[in-house]
């Protein structure tokens, strides 16, 4: 059977739907860009056409979350699994420059808030690559959890007096939204509980947040005070293959001159901030496709979707439609959903687990006949997840939330 | 102005031009993928439809050059630079490993043939790497050159004689193609004496290329002979944002374990090939948009232009017609070409000197005029570059050439 777009409503965790008119201009470029007879995957990446793309993309995402110019914008490969290890790596050289006169340099702590699986690879990562360097020998950090919601099998968020920070981390990390269960901090403003406890960091500890699903989806609360950004394109921003990091300039940091000072793990030259920024991103050749893409989904979200407070509101409309239903449904004991705690439910991620033996099966077939697309929960907690990026439309959640109230 | 491709000839050294019908193929899966109503780079990575195109890509591949069950094939991020890091750390580690039992693990020997360019950063990225994780500790491993063409400037490659390969290194080091000078090793079978001395490198020594830039441009001589080869897509492949590593399967190694024992340096998960060889290079999200339009090359290498034979032919070819008008116009004074060698000759990347005081521009102006691009030589060395990959026409390469004679 074939379909064409109209006919499908793409509730994909990653890679996610794309806006259509964005697709329709790639889909030219990608055969001669902008008049010049060459398509935008053959344009050299040193050339000013490129160079057009990429400063563009920049301006609109500074502009978009009100990035202050203290901060670079950097467009790196490798996803966002490639950022457990480089933000470990980059702090632990900017720590270890800061401290450069110790001649008996103890390893920090690195502050991990754990509240899925995203956090948990994180920590992970930061625990393979404190291996010390020797058998008995110091390790080269000493990764700490700061709060977690493990016990709660990963289905809420801590409260502020349930985080313990260490005094003089080398980092706190966060990651703002899960999306194997669908929970994600309140969002800017929020008075509540379980919003984001910024205030309860000590001064001057480097605060990073993996925003790979949420970014993009509403303005990013406190975005100042925090010292790294990161997000994966392929949920809100475009196609797989580039990964924005927003990095305060102080930690853009030489980290050869770290390796030499002792106490850090090897830095992958790849995986050196300073050597990204120093070269505007085009240190080596960058994937210019998915950097092209993202540039048009920028404009898009500017000129076609009100900016950063126009996609909040249709995004929160989203999930409010969708939850509605979801708590109607749970009302009449048809379905449970995951996240119970209002203020810690996702707007990007929906998770939900259809009650009656045989009833999910059907439940997912009715979507299938229905043109709803990629509702299966990840493979490690099954169940059902609508994922509800800025690229799908209100519309597309109401005929959701329609079939889940007559289901 | 506007052009239209057919008045373009794009002599780009990468990202390269990419065959019009793959283009238009993937202009239309970017909207629609297959009939599913999702485009191809909103579908799950996980999902059946993504898995048959990498999964064709890999059998296409290994078809093509027929690569050996042996080995791994693995879709990577980050490009040839990452390679340049992930090569010394897994083979540091797989090293590590086979010296288990060793308490004073003495750090090996790594051998790099320096040729130019690429070669040379990769040399660099080693150096660095190896900085003992303590001032005054013992180093990592010890990089050194076996063999270089520096003292002419990367104009030429080595002769077998002039190799110094140790007897005992982690591994040896050669890149096949150097594309700012455009020097290439002798083709399969060559008897030159500038052919790579395989059976002067000790035995059980890894050997480890780059390809990136001759990837799929003629069969790869002695592939057995290899223990890792990896290519950036963006040459002969497709779109930047993956990275071909094809590694003998007894070097997957867990890096952890080394690790652990001490004496290398900490590996990034994301740079183990392990890992992505265990989870079918789908550890995270890949460059999904990268990896199709590379599997569309690949089939349309195989089904239009008569497999790796009929490409080596044309590419030959190419070659001849090119340079016979540049050694025309040389011996009439008119231009240099900076590879006098003819056996060191790349036939992807042909550079040359237009001689006389703003002859260079003259040139480049006509060319500009005939529609023929990008032919700027890099900026580090300047003059002038064609590169001839393989989405390159005959026509193109003998239009430019009637250019150079006529010139």
């Amino acid at each position: 059977m074939s379909f064409s777009r109209d006919q499908i409503h793409n509730f994909a965790a990653g890679p996610s739907p794309l806006p259509e008119p964005v697709l329709e201009k790639a889909a030219k470029g990608l055969l001669n860009y902008d008049g010049t007879g060459i398509g935008v995957c053959e344009l050299s990446h040193r050339g000013k056409e490129f160079k057009a793309i990429i400063e563009g993309a920049e301006a609109n995402l500074r502009k978009l979350l009100q990035v202050p110019d203290d901060y670079a914008v950097l467009f790196s490969q490798g996803g966002g699994t490639t950022q457990f290890s480089s933000v470990f790596l980059n702090l632990l050289a900017a720590r270890r420059l800061k401290h450069a006169d110790e001649t008996n340099y103890a390893p920090p702590t690195v502050d991990y808030v754990v509240t899925g699986s995203w956090s948990s690879k994180a920590y992970q990562e930061a625990v393979r690559l404190s291996i010390p360097p020797a058998p008995g020998a110091q390790p080269f950090a000493e990764p700490r959890i700061a709060a977690t919601t493990k016990p709660a099998k990963f289905t809420t968020l801590p409260k502020a007096d349930e985080y313990d920070f260490s005094k003089d981390a080398a980092y706190v990390y966060y990651c703002e939204n899960e999306t194997i269960n669908g929970v994600e901090f309140p969002g800017p403003d929020s008075q509540s509980p379980y919003a984001f406890p910024f205030d309860r960091v000590p001064d001057g500890v480097p605060i990073v947040a993996d925003y790979s699903s949420s970014f993009l989806s509403r303005p990013i609360p406190q975005i100042e005070r925090h010292a790294i950004i990161y997000a994966g394109a392929q949920k809100n921003l475009g196609p797989p293959g580039v990964t924005i990091v927003i990095v305060r300039k102080d930690l853009l940091v030489d980290t050869t001159e770290a390796m030499k000072l002792g106490g850090i793990p090897a830095v992958p030259i790849q995986s050196e901030f300073k050597t990204l920024a120093d070269n505007k991103s085009l240190y080596n050749t960058p994937p210019v496709f998915s950097i092209y893409v993202s540039a048009l989904v920028l404009e898009y979200l500017l000129a076609e979707r009100g900016g950063i407070a126009g996609i909040a509101e249709v995004n929160r409309a989203k999930g409010d439609a969708l939850y509605a239903a979801l708590d109607e449904a749970e009302a009449k004991g048809k379905l449970r959903v995951v996240v119970q705690e209002k203020d810690a439910r996702s707007l990007m991620n929906i998770t939900f687990v259809i009650e009656g033996e045989g009833r999910e099966k059907e439940f997912l077939d009715g979507a299938e006949a229905r043109g709803f697309r990629q509702l299966k929960g990840h493979r490690s907690v099954g169940g059902i997840r609508a994922s509800l990026y800025n690229a799908v439309t209100l519309e597309s959640v109401k005929a959701l939330a329609e079939y889940i109230k007559a289901f």
